[in-house]
């Protein structure tokens, strides 16, 4: 199928659209950015790939940086981790402390806030060096060096960040954070502070498409149970309380951030990545789920 | 593939079992049920099937015809339906009241109680002779006459159907139960009651794996699109509190009932019914849970 | 004091407010009520009594009858309702299904409308012809054979009372309710349909300022220590969510109605009933509130 | 009446009670205490005082502290403060916080720990030195300097402080927190660790029974109705979950803190004070309120 076109075709499409969202302001540093950006980029397997518009532009990766932590800790914890966080959907907005209380201090899944502070947890207690390791990491994956933490991200963050300092707080009254308090958050915030593009995105996210080989590297980073796991995880709980309508619209598992980011994948063919800064009432990039709707429509590239 | 020593082959192994769990017995005539029933029945769009075990034994369909009763009423009403019922995973129990109250009487998906209740008050809306027209497209999708209501289960349910029966009268209170609550439940109870066979319950399920066909009719039921939000809705709400688990463990959409069987479809592929009466403690068939994970697991046959 | 003139001042005061609220309107036969009306009536333990206004009109007691059906019932089942049901203030709304879910069918307090259900309940267990009895008492402690059940009322109740029902069968599904669901319902919607005046409900209400005694009778009907509980229930839990308000602006143990009337009493000193039908925000009779507060206020007489 | 052979009485009876619940340990400071202590001191508004067993020992005010932070903020902020805090019992534990979420992060009263916060919030916004001015405040109603903070005890509390710190980082993130959440939690964390003995305690809540004046000062701190409400706010509110069985058992307006202390109220008769730090199930010491209940059956000294 001609790919090429079929992308060219839909963000000409969606493109003319204006006004469709709004940028997120709950820090400041977010609230800059130019709200007509829109950029896509496709990755397969084979390693054929396209780009459009502002796929070379970096923004905040935001909570998609919550599937790339999980991916990074999965394999060192291993089936552990469950003790710790659960895998059902939240059936509750993202930053819900409700059902923390109910629960015990064991978050509903590692997609939500109080799950990626969990995860974050774990990565303390298993790096001599979290954020070093971390990026490190990140960069293997899009085989390059270049990416960063915006530290000006990540202080804003910091500064507006009270509700997950409760969740963290909550979940270390209950002793399912065991680490400092704001070392956890500071890890936090600058995990969700890194700055990426959707040519990096799309590279990064080909791990779960690709049974959890990097193409350019032999050795799997997980093996294939543990890519199912988290495939399964993005499907169910990748959209916060809008992940039913994503399943069903999009039909791919995929992760959505504040920036305006989608990264989702089909597996065993393709990773795709989208950014459109502009957000629907959910919090999810508007023209971002319109494409991916599309494309999945146009291409028949769905799971249903 | 070799479905055939495959699905043999996972039967002798864990027929071997034994205790694996309680049978449902929240209604007398349900625990009557012999525990150690075991069956399956593989069915490919392509016309292929195999049995095994108990695969033409009736047992009680219970919430597996919530599935049956949205796929009959979706193409009559259309999206309106998504004004009374929502598409999102409920993170509660199946019967939670709490959740209806504070969404203002609105039920979280068709899968739980609430919005099977809603979708069996909107079959009361637009059939003459309800009970009548449920069972004769149940039969159509089998193209058989030979199932029923069980009346004595279904007059047992009614006996124990108090949460039911609250859940009903409190979404009326919010105006989301139009028709005679003690009607609605009577549809309901009834609904519930059916007795199916795997083989039955395979062919009725194919209809979802063969994007809205009847293999026996040229004339599709439901729309690509409706197909496509029944599966992702059956993959993210199928399962109660357990879906999560489900989706990663055998990665198919599907829907479990209490009276202990499953039904699976691989989009494009095929439908798969097991059934086992023992449960395990989120009430879902412990065999066919490890049957169907073994099966996936072995033949690749899995959507992540 | 002179008890007389303070009344007079204040009622003529309040007298000339206009739309103070509105009348309550959730079934019809409650929102025919003049909102104009205003009556009052203060009976001292010593016999002196003082009435202004439709002090001798009936109105409708609604949730009022909740502490005549609890006193009916208590000297008859004795500590062993505090099995079935608490006695701390709900921190809801009087109808909160939520709580009852998180607390396994036992209501919070028995002036919640599931807490009066299970009262409703329990008078069913123990008399023989219920209804015609605990009218028989009602009018026992008002030294009169006037007082009946408003059937139009009941029926209008029963026609809207879905929430009722969802509560009643809720805790019939935790086995909290004994009798038939319907025949407690029956009771319930007949108790809130009681008719009375101002001065029958403060001569009703003495009993609990009289510690237990009627006046016109010499054995007590509740002990020291029945009388304590039900006037501390009263200041706790009488005005549903703004119970906490009304201890510090009257500062008297009470129960209001939706139809607009209040009984309070002081204990040892005396019992008021004020109706105004007119409702505020929380479902209480603004002109009752006020009146109670500017009596106390200007007497003294509060027991803070 | 004799109040002193009364105490007497009741003192001994008790005094032979052993393992009668557990010494709070959920933070090693507070473990610390000797959990056979056992004192009492009555103090009426005439001046006359009764004191017994360990009276004049020092013991951690722990929530008792909160009674006493409202009091000395509430003549300075007035009505203005109920726009930030309810004045409704919460139906729920002390420190819960779901609540605060359904109520966008205003706490449902002044008593539960996040209303305490938000008092410790506004006392650090009205004052420049908080910590000294509460101090002297106390000193000033017990008319001595003795009175000081256990820094020991406010350490231990702060390094377990977090589910603590989870309220005030929920209520910041809401906007009720106006301070640094640091700043607000170690002014907290040292009104909770002031130590008393039973008869300062008794002198400061003696301001609540004799209408808000000092006796051993002419001007008075509270006007009446805000002495009002503090009452009623006690009676309803100052027993956490068990609030309502207090208010029925003592029946009258006072305060418990888990150091095992509790202070009560007769208005305009006196204030009482007791100690002994074995704790029942909800948090309240045993003997304490077994000790207020006998002496209000016996003496009759009880407001309902």
């Amino acid at each position: 199928m001609d790919y090429s076109s079929v992308i060219q075709e839909i963000y000409a499409d969606l493109k003319k659209k204006q006004s469709v969202g709004k940028v997120a302001a709950y820090i400041p540093e977010l609230a800059k950015v130019n709200p007509d950006k829109f950029g896509v980029t496709l990755l397969k397997t084979d390693g054929l790939h396209y780009s459009i518009g502002d796929s070379k532009e970096k923004f905040s990766i935001q909570s998609i940086s919550k599937v790339l932590s999980l991916s990074f800790i999965f394999p060192k914890i291993g089936e552990a981790i469950w003790k710790r966080i659960g895998v059902e959907p939240s059936g509750d907005p993202f930053n819900s402390i409700v059902q923390l209380e109910y629960e015990n201090g064991i978050p509903r899944n590692p997609f939500i806030n109080a799950g990626a502070l969990v995860v974050a947890d774990i990565i303390l207690s298993l790096c001599k060096n979290p954020k070093e390791e971390f990026l490190h990491y990140i960069n293997q994956l899009v085989d390059t060096d270049l990416i960063t933490y915006n530290n000006k991200v990540a202080a804003s963050e910091k500064k507006h960040g009270y509700l997950n300092a409760a969740l963290a707080n909550m979940m270390k009254s209950y002793g399912n954070i065991h680490n400092d308090v704001d070392e956890v958050l500071d890890f936090y915030f600058h995990q969700c502070a890194i700055d990426m593009t959707c040519e990096e995105l799309a590279k990064a996210f080909l791990l779960f498409a690709n049974q959890g080989e990097l193409t350019h590297q032999k050795k799997p980073l997980l093996s294939k149970s543990q890519i199912k796991r988290m495939n399964a995880l993005m499907l169910s709980c990748g959209f916060y309380d809008e992940s039913g309508e994503f399943a069903y619209e999009v039909g791919l598992p995929g992760k959505s951030g504040v920036g305006g980011g989608i990264a989702a994948i089909y597996p065993k063919h393709f990773s795709i990545a989208v950014w459109s800064p502009q957000l629907n009432q959910k919090g999810n990039s508007t023209l971002g789920m319109l494409f991916l709707e599309q494309f999945t429509t146009k291409t028949g590239m769905s799971i249903f």
